[in-house]
């Protein structure tokens, strides 16, 4: 999965992002539960690069937490002087790097490493292209601007939209902004473009213009270049990767009996035989195994859940969840930093955090586990096939033995033995005659009222 | 805000609404939470009219309650006899009334204030119009009466679909029935229309083909003007509501993961930076502040939301909600007229209702204030900094002071002091091997049946 | 209802199904809850038929088991030698048979009794044709075969994509691959086809080509012979079911505030002036009267609610619920198996099990039925007007009298008589000081860490 040369990368993350409204970086704004920079990196990761350059304008301390441990580098462009201007400031961070230079944009996540990779193959074929622009065909063109290239792709002009006339406003190949370049030729000519423009800016496409070599296009479908100004273009690129995440979820054997109800994150793995009722959110982390059914309504995060395992309706896993074979969560269970064995069940109105549940185990309906004193979490431990009564609270840390019962509504606070009984519950008191007194004064007094 | 000239509306609300199939008056079922009617009243009300009659047929009763206090007055259309015999019965109702006349109707709910005001605009403008009608231009004409017109919007022929010619077919302009009228034509100009037609019918719109004065149309969207006759045909006005709402919360900075899976009321209120997840539901009431993140499956109504909250997943927040700066609502928990505190906790399983939590109380798993007897509510009053554990029931009235403690299980029917340990429980009894001999003779048992 | 002459129906099912990647036979995956089959049964059942016969290649013991009781029976086909060697081996079942046969198909579940009936009133018709080929014109005609007939439907030639010219592919009338035949002809004409081709199958259409009689072909809507070759054609096809399911709700008199986010099952029976709110999910079974209102995040299940009844939010109902007369079943509340009287309440985070609630009664926050023992399933039976305080656990098999009050948070072991109070519950312990000095002792701790 190496490149054939070295590579660097640099993503242009400088724009203000108004249009946003928000205080969070554009780029770092999240589609599938990850930020977009970092959808990029993930698919430039399969490039192996040998230097990440993220170009940033304000915001940059956000962009700089966000991707600490990544191996990217922040260049700072202090004033927005257009996307050649942006590319420049790299220039010091890709010192002594000889190579292929890929431009990305940290606000176009969806572009694929495949895509990155045919990119860099163009550019590295024979006929030494100067640069390698990746071109789509919109189903509006609108106002991008135009590539007018010959059969073999080789690029005649590129032109922006304004500049264009009727006949090349016809062509649909559009300019995608990204872009594959040698290393030894960007900077070289970056330094002879201008700014000749109404915005006085320096614009990166015009490099494909200068005089010399020629350029190639390649081209990828429009949703891969996707590009977010707002928020509501951010729910548009969202959309198409959960439609795309669907599709190939089904194509592997998972039943999604409403896929447009269904959210994928990034990262979730699905096994075959899979069924995911309508209305399930996935936030990151969350492995499912074979023969796994998800009933409406549920909202996992971070759990892993093994072979056979029922899940929902309306159950909430958390981080740290993880659901044995065949195990079962069931309506109004949130399950947090814990693992049911197999078989277990939790079926109804239970918290269960920080703890173990043996095999078997059956966890009654209202079971709460208090694993937090205000200070410090503590774990329980259930053991294999212990059985616990309803509305009973498990106070952490404390062990129920394998095959003990807890009496239901029981406050435990003492380690329960193996195979005993628990029992924490005072006498039942009856008042013949009082329920229909209280009414009486109850209806007197509303009346008096 | 105020129109240039004194204003009347009449709204038309006769139609018998057959195919809703519904015991609730056509004009009454709701979009966005609020009654098709109401949501007229509202838009006029920005008009401030002197009058605003509307007219109904049967179900006058659920028709005047539903109006009560907005200053419309009721007039009765006892016989189905056409929309031209409709606004004739609001006549006495504006009775020494002079100005303009808005005809609007009640199944034609998302009419914009503004283009009302264009309407009144235009017929107050120097070349003094008989009539402005308002047109729209649907993706399928289909049987709509045509309108045609000049290039100035002088209208030439107003013609209903079935007796037009091809070419007037071919017009792709329509009529949607609203109308702007000064008052002392009105009623002379009906008295001039027959009713020599097969459905033996007053029609509203012979007024314009009348000889004298030419009528004027303005233009407007379709969705403006969709009309519902059909709970398929509401479904699809809610649906038009809900899109252009989403846009709107996404524009001013609203993020909505799946904008589709959000349901907003009429007056939801949202601030900058909030996170809205897939699937969530605004009743009406709801006000969110600033980098407020509403989690998957959430359900609000009547309820205010505070800088920096988090909310749900799962959680359900009814009239009375006030959710402190940075507090937290988690999953499966209702609030209801409850103030929780600047960065309290109520995280899993809980309701809380008709009670007070200090700032940074931490409600633990499975608490409920016991607020009702059968008879009246009762407050709790929960301390700042105080921490409940879990399953514990607070017995209203009762107050848990600042920095008090209830142990887990606890039934509180007493005050308990500020910094306080309150304990409700008794003591853990074992019987060691109970479980184990249970099992045996429940095992023998069921071998038996 | 009974068909002009007697009834055959083969069913194929037969295909291998390998793009669904899955352990279940693709026509046991359900649409709207029921394997696809079970609908083509339940299809077939109005005409009443005298045999069906399903013809299965692999998984014939799950097909077998899914068809238990229906009076369909199995032919197996053990090599996969194209739809007319799979029709032939329903001979054998078809012996002694005399009347008309109709092929389908376990994949494509979606076709009405009514066409079904239409094929044969046709096959039966003076001009008596050979077969009866059911037609439909797909928005993409792609690689269908195409049937070229003429004005009266008589069929002059039926053929594969691959096989036809540029005149042919331009007819917009393909094959769904269904027919109706006499039973005299049926085995006689597959005996005179051959397996003359690429893959060296018998095809079933061939029998429309032998000469002698024409066969004539009727037309349906593209929706009802959509095929399920993968789980992204399932999900179009319970798409598809569901979009008419919603649009006929709607026209009966129900209101779908969100359509596209309620999904029924294949037996869903509603009332009018039914309201279901965003996002509501029936399981097979339900049954809801007149005037209901099913708030949003909803689940139900084989549960029947009366006149006037209140469901949701986030209400589960489990098969053999059954809510009366303007009951209420509130958030985060499980019903199984129990009946709940006219108005009676359960507002909030309970679970209510085989169960027997009167009518009026009130059931507070956070009650659960302890119904179940690890081994056996026991009834609670709560009187007329009870009220049961919150987080109260009741032990069944336990009564709770008529009238009477059970003190929040008790653990109900022993029968409670009519109007008496029931109280469990230990004297409350306050130990003042308690909570600040365990705070000090534990940010102490903390701060050791």
């Amino acid at each position: 999965m190496t490149a054939a040369r070295p590579l660097a990368v640099i993503i242009l993350a400088a724009g203000q992002g108004t249009r946003m409204k928000s205080a969070l970086h554009k780029v770092l704004h999240p589609v599938a539960g990850r930020p977009m920079l970092l959808h990029l990196l993930a698919s430039v990761a399969a490039l192996e690069p040998e230097r990440q350059v993220v170009v940033v304008g304000a915001g940059r301390e956000q962009v700089e937490a966000a991707v600490a441990g990544t191996g990217a580098v922040i260049a700072v462009q202090d004033k927005q002087l257009g996307t050649g201007h942006a590319v420049a400031q790299a220039h010091e961070a890709l010192a002594g790097f000889a190579g292929d230079v890929l431009i990305l944009y940290g606000d176009v996540p969806l572009v694929s490493a495949s895509t990155m990779r045919a990119m860099l193959d163009r550019l590295n074929r024979g006929d030494d292209p100067r640069a390698v622009v990746l071109g789509f065909r919109p189903d509006d063109a609108a106002a991008y601007g135009r590539i007018i290239a010959d059969g073999q792709g080789m690029i005649g002009k590129m032109v922006e939209y304004k500049d264009a006339s009727e006949a090349e406003r016809a062509v649909t190949l559009c300019n995608s902004g990204l872009m594959a370049v040698r290393s030894t030729d960007l900077f070289v000519l970056l330094d002879q473009i201008g700014n000749d423009n109404a915005a006085g800016e320096y614009y990166l496409p015009d490099i494909i213009m200068l005089p010399g070599a020629q350029s190639a296009v390649i081209e990828t479908e429009a949703w891969e270049v996707a590009g977010v100004n707002s928020r509501v273009e951010l729910a548009g690129v969202e959309a198409m990767w959960q439609a795309r995440r669907r599709i190939e979820a089904m194509r592997e054997g998972v039943t999604l009996v409403a896929p447009e109800t269904v959210f994928f994150a990034h990262d979730t793995v699905l096994g075959r035989d899979v069924v995911v009722e309508p209305n399930v959110v996935f936030g990151p982390g969350v492995t499912v195994a074979d023969d796994v059914v998800i009933h409406a309504f549920s909202h996992l995060e971070g759990a892993s859940i093994e072979r056979g395992a029922t899940i929902g309706p309306y159950a909430r896993l958390r981080p740290g969840a993880e659901i044995g074979v065949k195990a079962k969560v069931g309506n109004f269970v949130e399950i947090k930093k814990a693992r049911l064995g197999e078989g277990a069940k939790v079926n109804h109105l239970s918290y269960i955090g920080d703890a173990g549940v043996g095999a078997g185990a059956n966890i009654g309906a209202g079971t709460i586990t208090c694993n937090y004193d205000g200070f410090f979490k503590y774990r329980t431990e259930i053991g294999a096939g212990a059985f616990i009564g309803s509305n009973s609270a498990l106070v952490a840390p404390v062990r129920i033995g394998d095959g003990a019962i807890v009496a239901a509504g029981s406050v435990v606070t003492q380690p329960v033995g193996d195979d005993a009984l628990c029992l924490v519950r005072p006498a039942q008191v009856s008042k013949p005659g009082w329920a229909a007194a209280f009414r009486e004064r109850m209806v007197a007094k509303k009346a008096a009222k």
